[in-house]
């Protein structure tokens, strides 16, 4: 069994979307980000970082966090969504850290100054949105001659469309990147793309299903 | 045999040093980022979002790019810097993953306002330099009672090592993270990592070199 501890982000939704397409039983605990348990001295033993997703699996006894490591090991543990071959392999892996390294940081530090942060800073504003928007355009190259961007769909797919799904939340345009566009409408078509991201469910549900003494358990 | 394109940064580092470290012959060839050559039709056929490292193996053949594709890439190829057993190699990709969108990304921003910026955003350079020394609290306590990050020393340190051993350029103190000094010293010693942190070698000797009619080949 597979514990995933998660909140409804991109980078929750890359877990529960992996989840959900492997179609593996696990058992959903919602962090409540808003009240601070990931930094609790209980989710700090799961990962020192304070952040989500994490998962413990059973067998293999393993706890995994950072959604990139958690993504790789569901498609290695289950030789689903993910080429077999060492081409394919790699190809998923470096399109992986791409979003990594790459979308996470840059769409999410975009969010940060057009949402949350305490004043108007309009040059890193400006900054992170356009550094996403030119990452988007590199995405819609590799998407021009490629239906997924390792292949076959899989890994690479799910973390990149996790963050690039909320474009429109961080307000950057897809205007023109009609490649992109397709491939966005193509995984969100997906049944099971669509229930990983209706989870966690809102806090209100989730606070009534507890009361009532279930237990979130998927599959 | 292998070609790394390259540039002396902490990405460059991390494909360098891994290289020095495995003991594998491999072809150097620097790209001068300040010339822009990184953007040139030539070197996007290897790369489409312009960046450093490339490395282009001929047996198998395979072209990658995202330095945490390379090094893992690496690893395994050589079986060599990562442990064999699925726990430890799922440590490493894990701690691996936490410098691609962690480290890698907050303390790049940081130097960019510290260092770069147009105009002083004293904002945006708190923030990063803050998030930064946050994640280097993290690997500090994860190094209290582990010797390397991932139990032996392997790609994960050299991953996380190469950005945080330029913390004073960052200008980012690590004043009271004992743990994360004796872990730079320790591999700041190794006689490979020292002469990876010198690769390329700079663009005056390289001209020089190349003038003579020498290519950069290592070992």
């Amino acid at each position: 069994m597979i514990d995933l501890y998660t909140a409804a982000t991109p980078n929750g939704w890359k877990a529960t979307i992996t989840l959900e397409e492997l179609g593996i039983p696990y058992q959903l605990h919602a962090v409540d980000l808003t009240a601070g348990e990931q930094h609790t001295p209980e989710f700090r033993a799961l990962n020192l970082n304070g952040r989500i997703p994490v998962i413990v699996d059973s067998e293999p006894s393993m706890t995994i966090f950072e959604s990139g490591a958690i993504l790789l090991y569901l498609a290695e543990k289950t030789g689903q969504l993910m080429p077999a071959d060492l081409a394919g392999r790699y190809l998923t892996i470096q399109w992986l850290m791409f979003q990594m390294g790459g979308i996470g940081p840059m769409q999410g530090q975009a969010v940060v100054f057009e949402r949350y942060f305490g004043e108007d800073v309009p040059a890193a504003r400006e900054r992170y949105k356009n550094e996403t928007r030119r990452l988007y355009e590199v995405l819609n190259a590799r998407l021009e001659h490629n239906e997924y961007l390792a292949g076959e769909y899989g890994i690479a797919d799910i973390a990149n469309w996790s963050w690039v799904k909320t474009h429109r939340w961080a307000r950057i345009p897809i205007d023109g990147l009609s490649h992109l566009g397709r491939w966005i409408d193509s995984i969100a078509a997906r049944p099971a793309v669509q229930r990983g991201i209706e989870l966690p469910p809102p806090a209100g549900v989730a606070a009534k299903q507890k009361e009532m003494g279930a237990s979130i358990t998927t599959r």
